[in-house]
């Protein structure tokens, strides 16, 4: 399935450039960054899992905030893009 | 439905820093800011292409991104959030 993962991380601080990259980082093992602070993932449960857990121990849940949305398996048609960055594809394998 | 706009607006110049206030603003009459450059709209097929024409006269295309994503209208189990800014409830009646 399509797994959207948005992000805001406080960077007024050393360590919040550091979670940031961190958080980043992780998200590229598992997608395709679409925008600055928005990644497309092709995962399954498991591996959401997975991420959840590990951006979980990055993140400051305190002033940083990370959203998930499950767009499915039909999700070709949900997605627009307009501008500049045109969508990569996002169904090639994922490799770890 | 949810539809969930994500942005990326380039904003080296003043003109650029307009264009992010800008669709800032226009996404604000439509729905909920969640993150810094994500808003979640409760619309309608004939409200988002009213806010997809608003959104792209204001972008500039060659620098500037915009995604759509379409959340459908089963929407409650498909976002997730984590951290810090809690979701905002975004049934509530829009406001024009």
């Amino acid at each position: 399935m399509l797994v959207l993962i948005t992000y805001d991380v406080q960077t007024y601080t050393e360590n919040g450039k550091k979670r940031l990259r961190k958080v980043a980082k992780k998200c590229e093992e598992y997608g395709v960054r679409v925008q600055n602070s928005v990644f497309e993932c092709i995962v399954d449960s498991a591996q959401l899992k997975q991420l959840e857990i590990a951006l979980e121990e990055i993140i400051d849940s305190s002033v940083d905030s990370l959203r998930y949305y499950r767009l499915g398996k039909n999700h070709e048609t949900k997605v627009k893009h307009i501008g500049a960055k045109p969508a990569i594809k996002v169904d090639k394998p994922l490799i770890f």
